[in-house]
Parts: C-alpha cells; sequence; structure tokens
C-alpha cells in the first residue's frame, strides 16, 4: 500500500491519507425519503453462509498467494518481473475458471534501483543499511548529517542553512491496528526531501517509515516539488537510524551515501482483469482486488500478494457455486499502484463511462491480517442492504463500523467519479513491521487469517451483486443517465 | 559465539559443543577424603548482596556494550575496526579504573568478505539474499541447485553426483533456551562445504543456522577438509531457503552465486586484558572475560558484545567496592574467537605455565539473555564453596544445576590445560534470532536482563576471587608445582 500526497495528485492522496486514519462520514449521495430502499433477497442471504464456511475452510487465496510470491517474486513496476506478473495472472484468472479475462493498458514513468549504500566515514567508520526512495535520483554524496526530529523541524530549518550537508530526519512511526501511524510516517518520505532541497542540503536520509527493528530498510516512493533540483534520498533501516542518532549525540557524522537509481522513460504495464459474470445483469460488477505490482526488495507478499490472492480466491469461490449472483464480480489485479496509483487512475479513466455500472468497490491492500470491521459509503436508502451485509459478516468477526475509513487506494479513483466503496479493515498492527522492506515474504503470512479474508471479501462481493432496489445500484453509484465524468466533483 | 568442529581443533571444538548441549558430568580433579575443603569467608558471603543490589541497578554494562557497538561497530576480526577496537578496549579499561591493562598478541589468518548476491535466473528470476560463509574462497557459480534434507543426506550423495551443480541443505535449526539446536545446525555449516565437493559440486549454499524468518542471513566460519579445493560456500536467510524449495518443488532452479571474499595473509590482532588487583594474592586470577571481535554483518551486540560489557562491568564494580577480595579479577577482551577461538587459545599458550594461578575462568558468550543456570566444574572438595557461590546467585533467579555444562568458547583452551571453569548459563531462547546476521544490534538488549548479568557475574567472580582452601586454588586448577602443560590431556 502506498498513501502519500503527491504533487498532481495532492487533493486525492490527501483524501485517501486522511480516510485511513481518521473516522469521517463517508455518506455519498443523500438519503431521500421518497426513494425505496435497497434490499438483498432472501435466498441470498440463505446461502451465503455456506460460501462463507466453504472460504474459511479453503486454502485457495494462500496458495494463489504463495504463487505470485514465489514463481513471479520480487515485481516492481517496470522491471522484467512486471511482465511476468502481468502472464501470471491472467493465467491465474483462467486457470480459476474465471468467465472473461482481459488487460487494459496503464503507462507510467519507470524507476530503477541498480545498487545502493551508506557508510560513515572516520573515526567510527561503518556501514549503514539504507535503500533508495522510489523516484530518487543517482548520486554519491559525502558529507556531514545533520538531525531532524521530524518534518516540521527540518521545514522550519532556514533556507541554505544546509548547504551541501545531508538532512537526517530521525521521525519514529507509531504502531496502530489501524496504521494510523503512517500518515506521518509517510509525510517525512513524501516531504522530507523537498525540505531539505530547499534548506540547501545535498542529500536526504530518514528513519524508515516502520515499526520494527530490523536491519530491513522501508523504501516507498516520494516526490520533489517542480521547482526543486532532486537530490539523493533514502531511508535507514530503524537500528541503523538509532545508531546514526547515537553517533550524531557524540560528535559530528559523516556519511557517504552512493544511490544508482532513476527514472527512465515510459513503460506500459497491464491491469488485469478476471470477472465471473452474474445471472441476471452481467454487465453491473462489484469490483475488489489488489495490486499486482510490489517493491523490489521483498517478494510483496502482504502488499500486495494477499490482497491479490484474496480477491482472486473470492471471485473464483462464488463462480464455483451453484448459483451465480444477478451482477458480476470483478476482480482487478492494478498494475504500479506503489509509485502513484497508476492502475487505480488508468481503470477509473477506462470505466468512467461506466461508473454507474459499477454497484460498489473495495480493494484489499492492507496486508494479511484478520479483518475486524466493515463500513461502506451507503447511503440512507442502502443503509438496510448495507446492515445485512454487515450481519453476514460478524460470524467472521468482523465489527460493523459505519462512519469509518474510505476507500482502498486504487478504489479511490474511481470513488471520487462517484462509485460506492466499502471498506474490509484489516488488522494492521503487524503490517508496518514488513511494509516496503526486503521482509515482506511469505513467510509472514498467516494462512487461517488470509482464510478469513477470503470469507470476507467473499461474502461482501456476493450479498453486493445480488442486491436489488429501484435506484440503479444501491450503494449511491452515480445514476445510469448522468455524465458520470462529473459526478463526485 | 562459535562452536564448530574445525579440523586441527576437532577435537576441543567437540568437546565444546557438546558441553553446550548435553548434561555431563564435568568434575576435573577428584575428591580426596583427607583433603581440606575450600570455603567461602564470611565476611565476603556477608557483604555480595550489597555488591549484587548494585549491579541490579547499574546500567554500566549496557553502556559499556553501547559505547563499544556504536563507536567501533561492526569488528570483524584482522580488519581495520579490529585495530580500533583494541584501541577502545585498552582505554576503557583505563576509563573504568582497571589496575592494570595491557594487550597480548593474536596472530591469525585473515579473512574478508568484500560482496555476495545470489539470484535465481531464468522464468522465476530473482535476488536471493545470502552471505559468504567464513572462510569461503571468492567464486561466481551459475548452476543447477540439488536440495539435501540434512548434512547426512548430502554426505550420503555419491561422489561425483553433484558434478558441476550447486549442493543446498535445507535443514532447519531447532529453537531452544539452551541454545542446543545449533550443534546440528552449525554441524551443516562446518561439515556441509566438504560433504559437498566431495559429491562434485561447484558450490554450497545451506539455509541459515539460524531461528528467526528474516531476510537476514546468518554468517560463521566454515572449513574445507585438507584435501579438498574448496568452493564458494554461502547461507541463505531462511526466508530465502524457503523460495527456493518452493522453487524446487515446482522444477529444476538455476542459481547464481556470485561471492568475492577469501583469506589474504595474516593479521596480529590483541587479547585486550584489564585487571582488579588482589588484594592479599594478587598473582591469582578469577578469570571472566567475552570476545572483542565480532562478525561483519550485524554490531556485534549479543555477539559479543554484551559479554564484554557484562564482564568489563562485574570487574569495575567489584575494583569499586571499599575492600577488595583476596585474588585479582582478570577480565579478558578476547581477540577473534569467531574464526577458531584464536584468542582463547592465544591466552591459553601465553599462559600455560601460570594455569595453577588461575582459580576458575568463565566466559560469557551467549547473548544478552538472563542467566538462569549456574554451574561448574568444582571438584568434590570445592562443593561447599560451589554451593555457597550458587547460593549467592538464586536471588537473581538463577538455578544451581550441577554437572551441567562447560567452558565458554575462549575458555576452552586454558580448561583443557586444567583450569577450572564455570558457566553462567544464558536465556538463549532468542539468540540465534540475530546470532550472527545484520540484525545483531544493540536495539535488541533488554537493558534489565544484561544488568542482571552484570549482578550474576560480579557476585560469581568476587566471591570466588575470595575462595580460600589448602588445595591451591578451590576449583580443581592444576597444583602450583606441576607442569601445567601436561594436565588435563
Amino acid at each position: 500500500m502506498r498513501v502519500s500526497p503527491l504533487g498532481r495528485t495532492a487533493t486525492l492522496a490527501l483524501a485517501l491519507a486522511a480516510a485511513l486514519v481518521v473516522a469521517a462520514p463517508v455518506v455519498i449521495g443523500t438519503a431521500n425519503a421518497g426513494e425505496a430502499e435497497s434490499t438483498i433477497p432472501a435466498p441470498a442471504l440463505d446461502s451465503v453462509a455456506g460460501l462463507r464456511e466453504q472460504a474459511l475452510a479453503s486454502d485457495l487465496g494462500y496458495r494463489i498467494t504463495e504463487s505470485l510470491t514465489t514463481e513471479v517474486g520480487p515485481r516492481l513496476a517496470g522491471s522484467e518481473a512486471d511482465a511476468r506478473a502481468v502472464a501470471w495472472a491472467v493465467a491465474k484468472f483462467k486457470a480459476l475458471g474465471y468467465d472473461k479475462v482481459w488487460t487494459e493498458p496503464v503507462t507510467f514513468p519507470k524507476w530503477e534501483r541498480r545498487s545502493e549504500s551508506a557508510r560513515i566515514v572516520g573515526a567510527n567508520a561503518q556501514p549503514l543499511t539504507v535503500t533508495a526512495l522510489g523516484g530518487s535520483p543517482a548520486g554519491t554524496v559525502e558529507a556531514e548529517v545533520v538531525r531532524f526530529a521530524d518534518l516540521a523541524a527540518l521545514e522550519a530549518a532556514p533556507v541554505g542553512s544546509l548547504a551541501g550537508k545531508i538532512a537526517f530526519i530521525d521521525y519514529r512511526m507509531e504502531r496502530a491496528r489501524d496504521g494510523r501511524g503512517y500518515g506521518p510516517g509517510s509525510r517525512v518520505r513524501s516531504g522530507g526531501p523537498s525540505a531539505a532541497i530547499r534548506a540547501g542540503a545535498a542529500a536526504f536520509v530518514m528513519r524508515s517509515a516502520g515499526t520494527d527493528s530490523h536491519r530491513n530498510p522501508h523504501t516507498g516512493i516520494t516526490r520533489f516539488d517542480d521547482d526543486l533540483t532532486p537530490v539523493p534520498s533514502a531511508a535507514l533501516s530503524v537500528p541503523d537510524a538509532d545508531q546514526l542518532a547515537r553517533l550524531l549525540a557524540l560528535g559530528p557524522v559523516r556519511l557517504r551515501l552512493a544511490l544508482d537509481c532513476g527514472w527512465d522513460g515510459e513503460y506500459t504495464s497491464q491491469n488485469v482483469i478476471g470477472q465471473i459474470d452474474g445471472s441476471a445483469h452481467p454487465e453491473e460488477v462489484v469490483l475488489i482486488g489488489g495490486h499486482l505490482d510490489s517493491w523490489d526488495l521483498g517478494t510483496g507478499a502482504v502488499d500486495d500478494g494477499a490482497g491479490v490472492g484474496i480477491t482472486m480466491a473470492a471471485g473464483a469461490l462464488i463462480g464455483r457455486l451453484p448459483q451465480r449472483p444477478a451482477r458480476s464480480i470483478r476482480v482487478v489485479a492494478f498494475a504500479n499502484e506503489e509509485q502513484g496509483l497508476h492502475g487505480g487512475k488508468a481503470y477509473a479513466e477506462a470505466h468512467k463511462d461506466q461508473v454507474h455500472r459499477h454497484v460498489i468497490g473495495a480493494e484489499s491492500d492492507f496486508g494479511a491480517g484478520r479483518i475486524y470491521g466493515y463500513s461502506s459509503s451507503a447511503p440512507a436508502y442502502a443503509e438496510a442492504a448495507d446492515r445485512a451485509i454487515a450481519e453476514a459478516l460478524a460470524p467472521l468477526g468482523i465489527e460493523h463500523m459505519p462512519g469509518q475509513g474510505g476507500p482502498g487506494p486504487d478504489i479511490g479513483p474511481i470513488a471520487a467519479k462517484g462509485a460506492a466503496w466499502a471498506r474490509l479493515a484489516q488488522d494492521g498492527t503487524d503490517y508496518f513491521d514488513l511494509h516496503h522492506t526486503p521482509d515482506d515474504t511469505l513467510d509472514k503470512i498467516d494462512p487461517q487469517a488470509l482464510a478469513q479474508n477470503v470469507a470476507a471479501y467473499a461474502v461482501f462481493a456476493y450479498l453486493a451483486a445480488s442486491i436489488e432496489n429501484a435506484q440503479g445500484f444501491g450503494f449511491g453509484s452515480a445514476p445510469k443517465a448522468e455524465d458520470t465524468s462529473t459526478i463526485g466533483k
């Protein structure tokens, strides 16, 4: 998962970041006493318990995640493995019996990591474990380090005060089930480099935005304000940040940071889409998915092989039911989420005239921990249906938390065009121990927790695809006839 | 800590390895009903509670460990940091008020690590996290991997059956408080490369001898039988071994292993020794210590910065008492333990004519976990004194475990010449999560647990240095008049 405000998408990204961390009203559209309520037919409600139990007992989601993370491994957007991941997803959807499988192009600038190292020079000479932030330019800088406790402290540094030096933000991210510590943590990553440059720094390093204490630094995309010349920017592992801070407490420290990485042209990847066709209205879809790309350091198991596995499995299990729901289940393995929601934006743009055909959307992109909460953007006329879904999720230990959260990252762009969203909130207590690090590997996933996720997505998608109402799609999607490009603005 | 049988020291090393993992009789010398019993004078027993409480409340051991691991950092034997570590230890002993501080030369072959990488090539191309085993030669090998479940399976491979291939031992080490899983784990490391070469392999890789599941491989010394031509030999991190095993289950796997490392001449380091002189018999010493070198991947916090910090602090606290014990406390920061107990052997050789002046010896080299057990090689005539020490340790949660364990690695060589030894057994449950990895850093140490260790060493050393008897030194050391070079053989 990537949540960081980017320049040209600042509004959206800020909204996403805020949605992740604060409870806020989520109603899209307004209730109208004259409108008919959305409902879920009794046969669907009656049969969903069987689907739930079947999914809980299945290891399909784990096996899909295992297959992706093992056979493709790390899959940085634009790398050789990106194409292998796309081919894997197409083949996997087909093998799982999806009715339709297709790809949609996603074009983005390509960033490469080639090598990276850091070492303290002088009387306390020693290597530090470091990783370039995504988007960093190449460069080798040997200079004195100046420590700042947080982003605000660096932003307050006078222009030119760091001339030729390396700025170091030593901010320690907070651990929380809902991941609320990542807002401030990722803002150091997105905002730190530009603040460093404004103060004159020749390079930027940060304590990783992570909650672990292992020698595995956390990468992630950064950005540079348009008027600035980018400088090498990197994250130290948490123990290395501790070490640097201790040494700085003893006296001046010179660091040699050497990064070889950078942007290199454009690349066209693919959103890979599989669909289980609905029995009555196959053109109307419940959208679920995860993102297919990962950072390159790990094998992208919790970010976001798990999301791909959970949603591919949920769709496949629905496809195997004797009775299909009325509408389709569309599962998207999104391209290049990590470097700017490119897949989610491309999907929203490609389908901007069919926003009204999207019943609701939900992305799994917060690891593989158990789901503890359900919420959605259901308007008043869909509250009964929303409650019915919540009741069907309750046996999985999932609490109805109306009014909380927001859409997953790749759902954000189409939600901004008016599509309804749901949030199946995962326990992220340990997520930022692993997120964007070499340690994001399959062994970190609990198969039982993953199966609970599959069950929740299957129940949610099945019931949402069964919804009936007089409004169109029941969860506040844009009316059919309207120009959807103006919705939600 | 290093425990692995080496060719020319096989007998000793096997004895050490066995001592670590099995309960065995530890009596050196025999009881003689006609001999006077060793005793600890009442004033010493009366005053030791104060020392114990003072040590428990002190952070001195932690601060020494912090200083070494921060200011020197990784300190591979023979590296530039080896000399800095020696200078650090000399200065630290002096700053701590030791009465005598000196160094004794230790010469050994120098091994260097320059670079290392591994990647799967072909349809599942991806990097694997790897580290060269100490002693490995340089070399780049791209070949098919053949998996073996354990060392015995590889040893059973017919001569020539692995011609040109890479042998992979996938043995999973067991977690245990007393570290007994490390015997079989380290035997893979010491014996695997030679077994691979005998079967014709061009290279050797192993699942790390470790109990964690992080992307941090465990290095450690290996050896090659004299009649064999060494091949590149390395350890994969545990998650990478998982990954390789999963891929091998799907079909043939080609791995490219590239190591740049090797032996490069000789180096002379130093055992650094600090002594708190005894009040009555300063030439007679209680020997405690840890080893000053570390592997290069981490900062050597649990292996063995903690041991250095614990024993330096214990000695210093005894030195600050108003009343010194009768005999001296000698603290040794041993050189190059990791690559063959070079410091311990050099100490024993340099002091072979004064073995009888060593009351008893104990090394702290099993991390920074709490001490749970005490045992020694006390013979029958010293049992009462031994019990008195155990009783003084009991308030620290330490159980008397007579008949168990053996001497610490660097005490082994002088114990083999007849010196008595004690074992202050640390809880090693988590030790092999960190041992010999990049993750061996200060943040892994619990300051309270470290203080308990300091208290235990201070109590033990103080009482042992206060012992009185008619035999010389109370714990079975060689008689004064005898040629110690023949003792213990």
